[in-house]
């Protein structure tokens, strides 16, 4: 059994991939550490069954472990990673620390790096994408879950050259625990339950650069999105509608094809049948992205949907994941 | 007292027009018809004070109100219409029947129509628009929710000219009980929970060619939309986030004082100030509209987002509010 | 117009209380305190269309209302009553400071009172049983939200002598807002939604005594309840189900006989028609006490089950009915 | 692996047989049967992955089975476990049909049985209580899902004799999934969300003469109870609250140390540290009954609060822990 640390067991991504281990047929919890909560039990901060006593960070026995999730907030990963690195354990960060290679795009959307030595030896870790380079990875950047919904039906089409080079529309829309654990107005049950409000619209959110570096990468002609998401009252998911034009000649079965060739061996995306379109009932509590298509009614206008579980596939789920690649493990133990 | 007739009120429209007539100051019910219903009283289908006891709709005393709402289904409100009119009686029709001026539109969207010949004499009841028109009106044809929702914030940019010509995309979010009250599996509680999802996306929703008609009428460049409706889990609330591009030398501060100029005397039309977006919880349970601005992020690109009760601003609040007109009441009576 | 103060006015009570006066006919706002947000208008804070600015609790003009509501914390509304009270000015209080008469029982469930020299000039504030005090009254202690909830349908049983000596068991499940506006990981949503769970059963929570004081004040032959609150993922209402003995030869139509002859004249209790069970719809957003009785399956066994808005019959409507009672208005100006 | 069949597959407990199958290491799905939806893919019917296309009963292959899963209505259920018996295959029926021992009580809440020669060979499929009868069975008749939350807490403290005589209330709350898949205005999300309410409360539902049977076999001194169920506004989820009164002696403690006895080697019932009180969140989504015990307030008073998922250990769950039983699998296999 692989020993796993979690630096930040206690928030919602913690949560997650302590859920997961308990049912994971290779892997087990090691440590699970906590600055708030040091000294209590797991199950006395959520309702579970996981009664490993939480450690402050400093007393983590990171050395001991196989591999290292950083669950903990941007800035602090950084330096974390550091340490685990340094003790030859391998590192899936969760934060936002090492997913953008342009260290200067990390300070004007996040905040002067603290370990940028670090940043050319992370791996992006959209699986289905760097899935080669994360088998000999040491450190894994795990992507962020809107980045997670918009790529993985955006990526193969810039890729096969089928989209214009047109601005993208992502309006997407995400549950409640993508904000995090940490109570505030904005997430008091009074405040989001029977309402449902934009934030950070246009191309303010930090997740519009990472979605933008991706695209560019794998060839789009253009690579500004426009990016505005919504805060939905439900705990998990993510359902993104994207807007945007094909290429000449081009047409929606082309784009089914290319998702269908792209992904017919993937086991946790699922290309929907034409005349179907995603929902987060296809995909809560499940690792899995469902991708979909339909026309926007006039030539070339194309609108895509895709739907997460932004703990999961935008998350803990593909954390694990990535995981398992690292080990040479069977890619779904876990996850289903 | 105005004595008001409701036929079909055991739907949603009905219920909420029942709630309104109960504290309006000059007008109260006259007859509730309902077809499942009749013989029982209203508070048995839904738990209220309302005791009224139900006709069948071929009982009900039309000819004895002084205004009757249709809460009937299209196709079956027309019919409805020329009845009430016969008798010499106002009528507000709820339905899609009298929205679409052209009746060729009306057949492809929704089937043969069963009273064109009152087709011109029908007013589009947006009441901000057509006030004048309402005034003097015997049939005012409701809106539909969704175009309420969206053309409150666009029809005084189209009038101003602050528009470019490129195509308009509104990604729509509503409430379930924007799909009535009679149960099937979309509507299950299981089924809407935790789930978020989109339906009839691109240009196929019937409320497309409504919006289309009115951007046309008041002068827009490009009479195409994309139009994306998404079910929430929540029973009441529509919130609009429309993608366009402005004009040459427009920007976001002649968007604000366009509306603030169009809506300053409009009881119903909430401005929201530069740096707030509009949320369901800014009206729900109110015959409010709030409107609001933000960049897309590059020269030119703007993000409207509006939201209203669907049942209020974008059904049985405007329906009131155009009856209040109708009869020369104070505009807000009965809607605070 | 009265010109009305809150105090502590940022909280859902003082919310609700503002969201009532911009529809009273006979009150109206004359500032709104608070002491996070002094400076800010109060639509900064929550979407509405209330614009007064915030004033700090020390800066508020107490002596030129005619009312001044205390949506203040226990402990600090008892002090904050006093300096009212010596400005000459009327006061209902919303907290927990002057419901108990018992100065010892208030220090066992709350702490040491800070103006036990009040205590006696304070009137409980259940509108239809003590209407007759509070009409002279200068400082009235609006009831708890639980206590309202089950004393309705208790009192007129009480004094009839209606109920055996056993034990009331009072098993009731409320809405988040009762929790208050402070943001912590109970009233999160990913920990209020798709959850359930009771809290402070038994004889712990501080609406016990509340509950067992106006039970032995009308003349209950046992005054010790069991009283168990649970937490709903709704925003409001609390539903009381209330197992009880009636006295022998007492049945389920005696019951009834007596809510229909103490609340025939109640604008704000409605006696369910027998068959009948109160449901929050019946009450969410109306200042309503829904009432209704059913067998328990045995001889002389009952249930009743009663149902409130906690914020409006169970908090700011009642406030709202006590100050027309105090200054001689119709009872439901402001609430229907 | 083993084959299984399901009888009425596209039910909500069909659904969640299907969910467990697909995570199952010994079992797979044999076949799907509906009535309404005979010829289409499963995955059509629900958002999922399940592809098999659904069979009309009559055409299901009941022979080729190694089980069959009853997800049937009571009534229809006991000749189709008369057809599957006949075909030598193994069945567990989640239908009511075989619960109740007492032919003339099953037909005083249900109806004519239609297979009462085959009751005398069903074994009530409450696993901790029945397993090794379960073991050698060929029909079980897996427990309804209120006596599952109500016996699994009370039967160990039957057992032991720790109740005194006196009569027990059961209030209970479900989500809507226990009311089954069927569309009805009950069902229908805006007549359910935002509201609670009771139903079939005192003596008159089904449930109750369940629980009853179970209490007086395992030695209650009182079989009568007073059981009032809820409709609580979540999918998922039973949690109920149960007042009774110990024993002359009996202490919470001997209580909590009775539970740990019980339930020491079972890996589904969690009893929970005294002072924490069972929440939906301890168990859905999971095959986890959580059982807790508090002070009533008075000498002898006790609360029992258990929770379940209501359609895994409260249906589907426990159907396939019989199943691992009937075929000595691993007690846990797919339900972790």
């Amino acid at each position: 059994m692989l020993r796993i640390g979690v630096l930040g067991a206690t928030g919602y991504t913690g949560l997650e991939i302590v859920r997961i281990l308990a049912r994971h047929p290779f892997a087990e919890v090691g440590f699970l550490s906590s600055e708030t909560y040091a000294g209590q039990a797991f199950s006395a901060v959520y309702p579970c069954d996981e009664d490993t006593v939480l450690v402050a960070p400093g007393d983590a026995p990171v050395g001991d472990m196989d591999l290292v999730f950083l669950c903990t907030p941007h800035g602090a990963s950084a330096l974390l990673a550091k340490r685990v690195l340094d003790a030859g354990v391998k590192c899936v960060d969760l934060s936002a620390d090492f997913r953008l290679r342009d260290v200067e795009m990390y300070r004007a959307f996040y905040r002067e790096h603290t370990a940028p030595g670090l940043l050319s030896d992370a791996v992006y870790g959209l699986t289905e994408f760097y899935r080669d380079r994360i088998t000999g990875s040491h450190l894994v950047a795990n992507p962020g879950c809107y980045p997670t919904g918009a790529l993985l039906p955006l990526l193969p089409l810039v890729r096969a050259g089928l989209l214009s080079g047109e601005r993208i529309i992502v309006d997407a829309k995400s549950g409640v625990s993508g904000a995090g654990a940490k109570p505030s107005i904005k997430t008091h049950f009074c405040s989001v339950h029977d309402n449902f409000a934009p934030y950070s619209i246009g191309h303010v959110h930090r997740h519009a650069p990472e979605i933008e570096q991706e695209l560019v990468a794998w060839g789009a002609r253009n690579g500004h999105i426009v990016f505005s998401p919504h805060l939905l009252p439900v705990s998990r998911g993510i359902l993104s509608t994207i807007y945007l034009h094909l290429a000449a000649g081009v047409d929606l079965s082309d784009v089914h094809d290319c998702w269908s060739a792209t992904y017919a061996d993937e086991p946790f995306v699922r290309v929907l049948p034409q005349g179907t379109l995603a929902s987060l009932a296809h995909v809560v509590n499940t690792n899995l992205c469902a991708i979909s298509v339909a026309s926007a009614g006039y030539p070339g206008g194309a609108i895509l949907v895709s739907s997460i579980d932004n703990l999961l596939k935008g998350a803990s789920g593909q954390a694990i994941q990535n995981m398992n690649v690292m080990f040479g493990l069977n890619e779904t133990s876990g996850l289903v």
